[in-house]
């Protein structure tokens, strides 16, 4: 496959062309930013991106990462990209400018986020996590905490990790069993196993602060007994230098399917020392500070991955040349055509573009939402937002990791034996793609918040934020036509979410990922039709044309898919649980 | 995940209870098969493939295939499990007693394929492609060839392989560029390299037979003008002994995302002796002789990987717990519930157990069509069956391994993080079953061949026999509610089938993957009520409960997914063609 470009052009299409920026910032206060210094950002990034990291990204796959003595190697280059990367300010972007963070809003962000993940998921997860860290160590941690951490963390010179999941307590964070002593110095003893600890140890900073669950000695039991603390690798002295060792250790590198450049590990908490985020028992809530953000980074890894699958796919269906097309010889000079003139890889490659495109336009709408929840002064328009980015969380980490899957997918079928074949780079983002519908909450899970909290809490405030938003862009759209498509699309899924809020909790439960994939396609439906409307007047001929035929397959070929999922959604679940578990005994 | 137990009563219910072995046995005068020959052969299948093979399936994975100074070593115990296998006759199951054959009816082989793909698809890869060479040497080999090599290919004392792609002909074999000479004593000497050829090298047996199509000198362009060679590894002198080694040899084994355990090899013939088999220029009628076997056999792949990944998830799912399950407690002596209380993972487990169970019963059924066009004694039958199972075999191998894809992704789905750890098992599948997606003709040349040839040659014979096939099927349906739910199934697909037939070579080829779907699912939904319908009577309360629910599940669930791929392959597929290039210009 060919090393992934930035798709700068679609992305500064939406940006400007169809989100407006330089009009979305002056509505919030920021109008410091503009279109040049967008596009700077941009190009500085996919710079970055493309000469960086993407080079690591297949040697990375083969070398994997290694534990030695306790100590982490990652694969040769990690170190010095992530080295260029924070001198640089990347990982700065969106901290706090009181710890020199540079507050730049998070449509500049989202863009070079997903490049990251494009060029190097395994690469990227590291710097996502400790950005997630600088969430909730801002929004929670004491001012003594913040002053002694968060400006290594919003610089990167020390990374964060997430450690929630023990072996018994995965999806059911109630059932977890790591402890905290209370020390008499304020601090805390923390004594656990926790797994799945994406970056847990590295050879890229001297310091890694680990944000950990754990119990307090009376903690109620389940979640509300959960406190969240900060435990670092070393020790920090009172005048701000590295200490001693923490009593801590990787017990293990656990051998995954993908993202294998990434150590995933086993921890060992013995009594390391620790320092409460947040309030006593509400770690929950701190922990979703950091995890909304990181399901939202996890569906643009699963977008940034559908991007370099499309990439790939298109330019080999380009090159080889097998077969005649059914419409007649398109490359007479060759003893064959390139396959992109065959009707059914043309079909995978406008899934795949219609779909990443899509995802594309719901994450930076998002972005832009992030905006408005951080900046506006309208107090109204805060709180909106607020509900269409609680609503839009699941969505975004469920469909568009499903949707990362199923580009990749595509991206090897169009190299037929060869996408088999791990040299060409295709089947990496299989694997790659897989973790992201897993981790931070499987899609099961997100499809269970959908319509468990965001559809039905609250008076139904985040739907309604949400159907709002929705409501405008499709108002927007000037074809009459495109305009009233997009209207019943937008009904329709309206009526169908008010009528599930009123279902059983059995009914509600079973329709859940039908629901979250209905609400998708609808969604993506309207982006389409907004997007394509917005290209009219875009003076690029490629834009043009392409956002208007792809919109058309979007519409034909991918929106009649939510038809399906609204028959399962209907379907009463009752059936499902009732069976008897006979059915599953013989074999 | 639990090593794989043999789904025997599953499989008895179908051959027996379903398919009435002995009545169609009497049938085609194979009367000497009685059920308890079926049911002594199952069992002891099912030993070979639970204790011989699949314990080695997860640490075949790990160490892979290596290769040295021109030999390939596969990985500990795959040798020797091989051994025990032809020793114990299992190779000669379907041969021609002529050479030492057994015979058997393909109905009593076909789930014992079934179950060697479930233990360990990696290791079954050689011994199939071997079955496979058995048939092409037998239907088109010379009687001097036959009796050199007939015996030894049989009994499996070697191995045999099909080498069709080249690198730069893949699909489109008309570009192949192998070279035969003709030489003086009637032998050919074969120069040219082939890519992607599994078992091109083992350490299993001390002979390997390469099936390979090259080029007379004289051979017209394009498809017309290959021919077919049995090439060996060691040349077989006049008494039968093995002499000296011909020239050919490994360039390299690929890596790749799955089948690690199977050695995948370049190949190099290097003016290497051949010998022709079937006519001059003839070589891809007989290469199809081999690879229509092969497509049903991967098929059976794609089944027996999704029949792993089912029991891998169900016994997870009945252990696991986490959370209390929204119709109440499940497990009041647990702190959660299993997650099989969890209407997500139920709704993920009845998917799986009916779309494999939907499987087998049209890989049986199309077993019992192999059986009767074998030894029908009536020409219309006979030539019914041939024509049924040339129909169903794009079906089956497209649908069935994308089957084996969707339920291995779901299997990792239920295992949640755990999924993507290779210890657990579960992620080999999705990367095992990934290459039945691509190999034998991809999944998008099957609906090719599907509705370029099948649908449409032949005045629609291949349609008409298994619209036949099915329509008798419906009508044995004794629940009068159920058989008019199978024949408004039956109907809706015939008649879009003949609609289909009428279109344009482009509509036509857009369609393709459609109506492959589009098929699947309405010849499932057919086979899931006569299924049921038969269960009424099982003795098994187990079997008659779970098909009850199962198919309820899968006519209410799964069944409206022929729907989708309905809308889509109606459209107009000139919109698809006609975009220009520019579409995919910008990025």
């Amino acid at each position: 496959m060919p090393q992934y470009t930035a798709p700068l052009t679609d992305m500064q299409f939406l940006l400007h062309d169809w989100l407006k920026l330089e009009e979305h910032y002056a509505n919030i206060g920021l109008q410091d930013f503009d279109k040049e210094l967008v596009n700077e950002i941009l190009s500085q990034g996919a710079k970055f991106a493309e000469q960086a990291i993407a080079p690591l990204n297949r040697e990375g796959d083969e070398q994997s990462c290694k534990l030695d003595n306790g100590k982490v190697t990652t694969p040769d280059g990690f170190a010095s990209a992530y080295h260029e990367y924070i001198a640089n300010g990347w990982n700065a972007m969106l901290g706090d400018p009181e710890y020199d963070g540079q507050d730049l809003p998070h449509s500049m962000a989202v863009p070079v986020q997903e490049m990251l993940c494009s060029a190097n998921v395994s690469w990227r997860l590291i710097s996502m996590l400790t950005e997630s860290a600088v969430l909730a160590v801002t929004k929670h941690g004491s001012q003594a905490l913040k002053d002694t951490y968060l400006r290594k963390l919003i610089s990167g010179e020390w990374t964060g990790t997430m450690c929630l999941t023990e072996p018994q307590a995965g999806t059911d964070l109630s059932l977890l069993s790591t402890k905290a002593e209370p020390q008499e110095d304020g601090s805390y003893h923390i004594t656990g196993n926790k797994i799945f600890i994406s970056g847990g140890d590295q050879d890229w900073t001297d310091n890694i602060l680990h944000l950990v669950l754990a119990r307090l000695p009376d903690a109620p039991a389940g979640v509300k007994g959960i406190s969240l603390f900060l435990v670092p690798k070393i020790l920090v002295t009172e005048s701000g230098e590295l200490g001693a060792e923490n009593s801590l250790s990787v017990g293990s590198l656990e051998k995954k399917m993908g993202i294998k450049a990434c150590p995933t590990c086993v921890m060992n908490f013995d009594q390391a020392t620790g320092f409460l985020v947040g309030a006593p028992h509400q770690g929950l809530a701190c922990m979703f500070t950091m995890m909304n953000d990181a399901r939202f980074q996890v569906g643009l890894q699963g977008l940034g991955i559908a991007e370099s699958a499309f990439q790939g796919a298109l330019a080999y269906a380009r090159e080889r040349l097998q077969s005649r097309a059914p419409q007649g010889v398109q490359n007479p000079d060759g003893k064959a055509d390139p396959i992109i003139a065959h009707p059914d890889v043309r079909k995978m490659l406008l899934t795949q573009k219609s779909l990443t495109e899509g995802c594309r336009a719901l994450s930076f709408l998002y972005a832009a939402q992030m905006d408005i929840e951080k900046n506006a002064t309208d107090q109204k328009a805060k709180q909106d937002a607020a509900n269409v980015l609680a609503f839009l969380t699941p969505i975004s980490k469920g469909f568009m990791t499903d949707v990362g899957q199923e580009v990749s997918q595509l991206g090897v079928q169009v190299y037929g034996g060869h996408g088999f074949i791990r040299e060409w780079g295709m089947e990496q983002l299989i694997r790659d793609s897989r973790i992201t519908q897993l981790y931070e909450g499987t899609n099961g899970i997100q499809a269970a918040d959908l319509v468990g909290r965001k559809l039905s809490r609250d008076n139904g405030d985040m739907l309604a934020a949400t159907h709002s938003l929705f409501a405008n862009l499709v108002n927007a759209i000037s074809d009459a036509s495109s305009q009233k498509l997009a209207h019943s699309i937008l009904n329709d899924w309206h009526q169908l979410s008010l009528q599930l809020k009123q279902q059983s909790a059995v009914n509600v439960a079973g329709a859940a990922y039908d629901y979250m994939n209905y609400s998708a396609y609808s969604l993506l439906g309207m982006l389409w039709l907004s997007m394509a409307d917005s290209a009219t007047l875009s003076t690029n001929p490629s834009v043009q044309s392409g956002k208007k035929a792809t919109c058309d397959f979007y519409i034909k070929r991918i929106l009649p898919r939510k038809e399906l999922y609204k028959v399962n959604l209907l379907e009463d679940a009752n059936d499902i649980v009732e069976v008897t578990d006979n059915v599953f005994d013989y074999q």
